[in-house]
């Protein structure tokens, strides 16, 4: 019998469903395998192509002086930089002004890697430079939330193949964010503990959604994932903002991603896939019942009229299998 | 500057991405004009074929004694028919059984028909179906929300092409459906109306995003709409559930649905699309403060990790653009 699950934390509801259940290698991605050159003529994140963006807001370059990794203004901002925060209500009428921060972060100057591929002292250079865009953003008083995100492949909404994330500050709170807020804060003040540190205690005890386990990190998919392979990635240490991530869990987390999103890559054959790293909004620092995360949630499935009409999810696979054949998955 | 709208009655966030707006031409539909047979030898729901489905629990036939329209149960149900209704809380695992209703309309014996195509009578009929089995599910005493959804097109998550609706009935009520109740409610309590009635009649006073108005019902682009060319089909009297709706209105819904899809059909190139009846839950009954309606959203872009991360939309067009577009567009 199908089973509709409940994310004890988050309180989303999914339908895992037996009676369409696929197994986990049939999820293996069926897009066709391009070769990517190392560097492309027209891609405007290319070395040598650098006119074509917006001039870069933070750097990093290697021994020879090249630039590793760029953060350039997005050249079409969903938000942008300059304005003032203006709440508007008339009628059924209700703005607030689109202002904040929309930036770019090259990952890397070849444009045929991806994180799966690159070595794990590259990765804990971008998770570097993710902490100071965040924490740059957040220091701007407009600012009310930071979402940094990576879109991989076009079912993910990437437009541009090379190796990019993205950082998106607005000036609200999404209600989405608040409700997560409210019903953590309500476990807290029924138990007196974080839901997602009890969440993670239970996972790791139980050991049948694990995938990778590293000294600071747990990746693992969770009870009721909302889709096949979706994976929460969670700090053992109980801190509400990314911001406050340390050195030696930079070096960690690099090495937890760079092992889990291999698994993905070898394991279904290089699926698309978005990541987004859920950290508390700006204004509300020093919350005991929050928890920071890196959601990953390939995209093999459409989502359809039942997902929108519900906001719940349909799963086509057993979250259990699925951690299965990740961690049984041998990395090169 | 872009702008952050609110929808004032579910309190959706969507960026009116004025950056990257395009124009409502750029957002034809590119997918391959393929020309459909009147009758596929494959289709299982093509007459001939019956025996490759379920057997029906619902029909309606023509004069010549043929089935026009066929309901039948999923043969890949997310929720079955047998079984009781169990919550289970056991540490982080909470899960209520699967049981409910999964039914497949078929809307035509024709193979190459789809809702803007048809003659309104025949519209009339399938929506005396689809209140029909709405009805009836919502007797089981199990259920407590009943949703009626459409999927056009793969882009809409439609595996298969013959013309069809579902209906899924569910044992629990999604927290997303509770949030946009309670708003409704708090908003009533505030001001003594339904948040749904003063839009409408907002709307209706502006005339900035109506795409047809008939008898009794009015389709329009929502000021905060979450996509571009999404829209709502709004009864104009109050009802809360999609279950009352009278032969007239039915008669005239069909009007109204079959122009506005014949809009979205030829101004854009035969979208994919869904569409969901968004209708009170079962157990909620006689509420002054919520209002039935039908929601249409194309599927003309791909979410990304901004989505996922915030639960906000990004709209890259201009509702009152979309709107005025489609209400130009001459239908045949």
């Amino acid at each position: 019998m199908p089973e509709i699950r409940q994310n004890i934390a988050t309180k989303e509801w999914v339908v895992i469903s037996t009676e369409r259940a696929k197994r986990p290698e049939d999820f293996k991605s069926k897009k066709e395998k391009k070769v990517l050159p190392e560097r492309s003529e027209t891609c405007p994140f290319c070395p040598g192509n650098e006119h074509m963006t917006p001039y870069e807001v933070f750097v990093v370059n290697d021994e020879s002086g090249s630039w590793k990794i760029r953060v350039i203004p997005n050249k079409y901002p969903a938000v942008v930089y300059e304005g003032t925060v203006e709440f508007k209500s008339e009628g059924i009428k209700r703005t607030v002004s689109g202002v904040g921060c929309a930036e770019v972060i090259i990952e890397s100057a070849k444009h045929n890697l991806s994180l799966a591929l690159m070595p794990e002292k590259d990765i804990e250079q971008i998770i570097k430079v993710y902490k100071e865009r965040y924490n740059s953003a957040e220091k701007d008083k407009r600012i009310k939330m930071v979402i940094i995100f990576r879109n991989y492949g076009e079912q993910a909404g990437a437009s541009i193949e090379h190796p990019h994330s993205q950082l998106i500050a607005i000036p609200v709170v999404p209600f989405h964010i608040r409700y997560r807020i409210e019903e953590a804060m309500r476990y807290y003040d029924e138990t007196g503990r974080c839901v997602f540190c009890y969440m993670l205690e239970e996972e790791l005890k139980l050991q049948e959604r694990i995938v990778v386990e590293t000294g600071h990190f747990v990746s693992f998919v969770p009870y009721a994932a909302l889709a096949p392979f979706h994976m929460w990635v969670l700090p053992r240490r109980h801190t509400e903002s990314f911001g406050d991530i340390t050195e030696d869990e930079i070096t960690d987390l690099a090495k937890n991603l760079k092992l889990t999103l291999s698994k993905l890559y070898y394991g279904l054959d290089n699926p698309d896939y978005n990541f987004v790293i859920r950290s508390v909004p700006v204004n509300e620092k020093g919350k005991e019942y929050y928890h920071w995360y890196i959601t990953i949630m390939p995209r093999l499935i459409k989502t359809a009229g039942f997902e929108i009409g519900t906001g719940m999810s349909i799963n086509s696979s057993i979250p259990e299998e699925n951690a299965k054949f990740l961690k049984e998955i041998k990395v090169r």
